[in-house]
């Protein structure tokens, strides 16, 4: 014996969930069947309207259901610095840390030549029309400070040195081998202030 | 700065799950946006039918899209001898641990009247009916070993006494204070094949 049909995969398709097991799932799915079943009708809503409706920014490419992200839009930013972030969560968490001021840009992800994800699927071709309109005098590599991160920041470098624009990276208050999103405020923060001019070689 | 308003609702939402809080809700929001849109969109349409299609079997109680439930519906299950649970997650902890063959009757609580939980909210008419119906001859109260469970098992004893059927309890295999939900298949089963008979006063 098992649950019914839907309930089985009611339980199966809430194991998309990052950390979700077959107990954790069957927990979850009792508690919005037994417990609260208006959480779980909203939760289908919104995910499913989530889904169809949030992309990515047209200019910094975060997530968000405009055309354009409010922060892209926002008058009272800093034109001349660009931060480039592996994810719209560590955006966030730079935001959180306070301090900055400038614009970003979301990579969704960095380079992994073995799982076949080059420079456009990162968008560093939209990254560099960017730079190439002028107007930013610094960009503020902060990919994750891990391999993959590190490598990233040096292929960016590269690509953007012919336009001269000075290239810093995060000073290693965050710890090596760690995740930005993961990082307080206070480090994320230092790190910030202590950002060190960046040599793509 | 936070996320866009309809990626922040998103997170809200899935704070439903039990154990979710506000950094796992992000978690779980990032990685269904950026990594499985597609696993996303599956488990909202599933939540979504789960919870409108999901009812009570009309006979025993238990979580099912249909009418009557499979087990009910089956043949092969000894009609003298009916389990009463709290929960469909307890009955299947029962049946997994194997062993038993009879019917069930599920509760979906136990009597809890301060918080206003009273005999019919947990089924207790249409459990008496079951049994005035006859062909039952045993009824295993397999409520939780907590405090609630026993006044629930008592409460159910004191009314089913009238029809004459024998009464029992699961043998105090199960850990005190614990719930069936947890408890190993071995113990379980023994729990049931040392089950005693149940008094209600
Ligand atoms: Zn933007
Ligand atoms: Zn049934």
């Amino acid at each position: 014996m098992s649950f019914s049909p839907l309930v089985e995969r009611l339980m199966e398709s809430l194991r998309v969930l990052p950390g979700v097991g077959p107990k954790t799932a069957q927990r979850m799915a009792m508690h919005l069947l037994e417990r609260d079943r208006d959480g779980g009708r909203r939760l289908a809503a919104v995910l499913e309207q989530a889904i169809d409706q949030v992309g990515y920014c047209r200019r910094c490419r975060t997530l968000t259901e405009e055309e354009v992200c409010a922060l892209c839009t926002s008058a009272r930013r800093d034109d001349s610095l660009l931060c480039v972030v592996e994810s719209p969560a560590d955006q966030l968490a730079i935001e959180e840390a306070g301090g900055y001021r400038g614009r970003y840009f979301v990579l969704h992800g960095h380079l992994s030549p073995l799982d076949g994800i080059g420079p456009e699927d990162i968008g560093l071709d939209q990254l560099e029309a960017r730079i190439a309109e002028g107007g930013i005098s610094e960009v503020i590599l902060a990919t994750n400070p891990t391999v993959e991160g590190e490598a990233t920041a040096h292929y960016i470098a590269a690509q953007l040195s012919p336009h001269g624009v000075t290239l810093s990276r995060l000073a290693y208050g965050v710890p090596m081998g760690g995740e930005l999103e993961y990082v307080d405020g206070g480090t994320l923060s230092r790190a910030f202030n202590g950002r060190l001019p960046f040599r793509g070689d």
